[in-house]
C-alpha cells in the first residue's frame, strides 16, 4: 500500500509535478515542458515520463503512490474531469483527462482547475491554513480565483462559480474588460489591466517618469508601473490606487456574499509587495460598512509557483479520506 | 416515535407555527402575536401556547413531534443557535433561543436566521426545487437573502455571508445605505429604496402623476411607483428600471461568485409581476458577458408567507436525516 500523493500542474507551458508524503511535506518535485502543441496524447506521455523519473529518482514506484491529482486550465467539467476547452492548451477540446491520466497510472485520480488546485493548496499548507472559509484571488493577466465555504471549494453549477474578476464594479461608464462585459474588477486590476491603464495614459500624454520606459521599450508593464511608483512617481502611485481600490471594493463585496475569514491574493503583482497590501486593506476599510466591526484578514499567498502541485496532492489526499 | 416536524417563524410582530408531515407536506399552521416587547420569557411562552394549541387542534401531542425548526431575526450567532440582537425583537440581547426552546418542549431544535430559512424553504419544496446551487433574494425594506451552494446554506465566518444586499455596484458617488457604505445594490433596489429615490425627484419637482399621491399622502410607497409605472407614467417606469438594472448586475455578480443555477427573488416587491422579472431579465442579459452562454434561471419565490415555516421544519428534517 502506497503512502504517497503526487500532484500535478498542467500549464500551457510548464508541466509540474510534486511527490507529496501523507503529511502533505514535498519529497521531491520537477517540471518540463508540457509540449502543448504536440496535442493530447502527447501530453499524456510528458506526464507518465515526468512522473516515472521523479518517482525513479527518489528511489519509489508507482506502487508507494495513493493517488494522484492534477489542475489544469480551463473551461472544464470538474467532476467528469474533462478539459473542454483552454486558450493555453489550444488542441484540447473535450479531452477526458482524469479518465486518461488514471488509466495510463492505474490510480485514482483527482482533477480540478488551475485556480482552485492553487486555492485549495494555499488553504491546506499555505495562506489560508487554519481557516475553514476563505476566499483566494490570482492577480495576473487575468484575475480568476477559488472560494472555500465550510471547508469546501464552491463549484457552482456546470462548475460556474469564482469567475472573480468579472464581479462588475462599474457598471455605467466603466472600461470595458476582456470578457466583453463593462466595469469588470479584472479590467481594472489585473496585471495586464493595470499595465494598459498606464499606457494608455501615456500615449494620451500624461506626465510621469514612465515615458521614457515607454518610449525604449514600446510598453509599461505592471512591475515598471509598480516600480516608478516606489520611486515616487505621482501618476505610477495613481495608477496604483485605481487598481488596490477595485481590490478593496472586491473584499468588501466578497465578504458580504460568502462570508470569508480569510482573503489570499495570489500571482505576480503580489511581488509589489505591503505597498500593495496596505492599499489594499485601506480601501477594503474606506468602503465597509460602519454597521459592525469587520476583522477580513486580507494577505498574500506564501506557496508561490508549487501551489498547484501542493494543492492537487492535498485534493487527492482530501478525496482519499473521504472515501475511506 | 413522532413523525411530523414544527417550523416556528419568530417575527418582531407575527409569530407563526407551521405542523409538517414527513414528506414536509403541511398538515396544519397558525399565527399569532409575538409579544415581542414583553421580553424572551413571555415570546417563549407564547410559542409553547401556539404549538400547543396547534397540535391540539389537530388530535396530535408532543410526542407526534420528531424535532422543531425555529428562524429568527438576526444578527445570531447560528451555529449555537443565539441570537445577539434584532431590531425587531428590541428586548432580545444574546437570548440562547435554541436551548430555550429545546428545554420547554423537550426536542432538539435546529435554528436558523429568518432570510436562511426562507431560502431553505424555497430550495426543499417552492421555487428552488430540483436544483443544487441557488441564490435566494427577498426585496422588503432591505434586500435579504441566502446562498445554497451544493445542496447546501453558505454561513461564513461567524454567520457573515449573505449580506447580499450591501454588495456594492457604484463606489464612486453612489447612493449612500442605510449600512453606511456607499452604492450598495441596497440603496437602489429595496422597496424602501425604490419609494425613496421616487419620493426625492418628485420633492425636486419631477414630472409625474405620482405627484398628486405625494400632495394627498405626503409621501410614496413602492407600490405606487409599480402601479403608476403600469399606468404609462415615464417618470415611474424610469424608478423602476434603476432597480431592476441594479437586480440585473446583482445577478450577473452573483453568478460570477457562487455560480448558482437558479437565482429567485422574494418579499413584497415581486407583486410588482412580470414586468419587474422581465426587466430584471433584460438587463441582467444588457450586463452579462457574451463569452458564454449563460442560462442562469432567474424567477420569483412561490411560497409567500409560509416560506419561514416551511423552510425551518424542513431544516429540522434535513438536520434529522443527517444525524440518523
Amino acid at each position: 500500500m502506497g503512502e504517497y500523493y503526487l500532484g500535478i500542474d498542467l500549464g500551457g507551458t510548464n508541466l509540474k509535478v510534486g511527490c507529496f508524503n501523507s503529511e502533505l511535506k514535498q519529497i521531491a518535485k520537477t517540471s518540463t515542458s508540457t509540449n502543448a502543441n504536440m496535442g493530447p496524447g502527447a501530453v499524456i506521455d510528458t506526464i507518465e515520463q515526468a512522473v516515472k523519473n521523479l518517482l525513479a529518482e527518489n528511489n519509489l514506484t508507482l506502487n508507494d503512490v495513493i493517488s494522484i491529482g492534477i489542475g489544469s486550465p480551463g473551461p472544464a467539467d470538474i467532476s467528469k474531469g474533462i478539459v473542454i476547452s483552454a486558450p493555453n492548451l489550444p488542441e484540447f477540446k473535450n479531452v477526458p483527462l482524469r479518465q486518461l491520466v488514471s488509466e495510463r497510472f492505474g490510480k485514482d485520480v483527482i482533477f480540478e482547475n488551475d485556480a482552485n488546485a492553487a486555492c485549495w493548496g494555499e488553504y491546506v499548507v499555505g495562506a489560508g491554513k487554519g481557516v475553514k472559509d476563505m476566499v483566494f484571488f490570482t492577480l495576473g493577466t487575468g484575475i480568476g480565483g477559488g472560494i472555500i465555504s465550510n471547508g469546501e471549494l464552491v463549484h457552482g453549477f456546470n462548475d460556474n462559480a469564482a469567475e472573480l474578476g468579472h464581479m462588475i464594479i462599474y457598471p455605467h461608464g466603466g472600461r470595458f474588460c476582456g470578457c466583453g462585459q463593462r466595469g469588470c474588477v479584472e479590467a481594472y486590476a489585473s496585471a495586464a489591466s493595470t499595465a494598459r491603464r498606464a499606457t494608455e495614459a501615456i500615449q494620451a500624454g500624461a506626465p510621469s517618469s514612465l515615458k521614457k520606459v515607454y518610449k525604449e521599450n514600446g510598453h509599461i508593464s505592471c512591475k515598471n508601473v509598480f516600480d516608478h511608483a516606489a520611486q515616487g512617481d505621482k501618476f505610477a502611485n495613481e495608477i496604483i490606487k485605481t487598481t488596490a481600490e477595485a481590490l478593496g471594493v472586491l473584499c468588501v463585496n466578497i465578504i458580504h456574499i460568502t462570508g470569508p475569514q480569510r482573503v489570499v491574493f495570489a500571482g505576480g503583482m503580489i511581488a509589489a509587495g505591503d505597498t500593495l497590501l496596505q492599499s489594499i486593506k485601506k480601501y477594503f476599510d474606506y468602503h465597509i460598512w460602519p454597521l459592525k466591526q469587520e476583522n477580513l484578514e486580507i494577505c498574500f499567498a506564501t506557496l508561490g509557483e508549487d501551489a498547484g502541485i501542493i494543492g492537487t496532492a492535498a485534493l487527492a489526499a482530501h478525496h482519499s479520506k473521504k472515501t475511506e
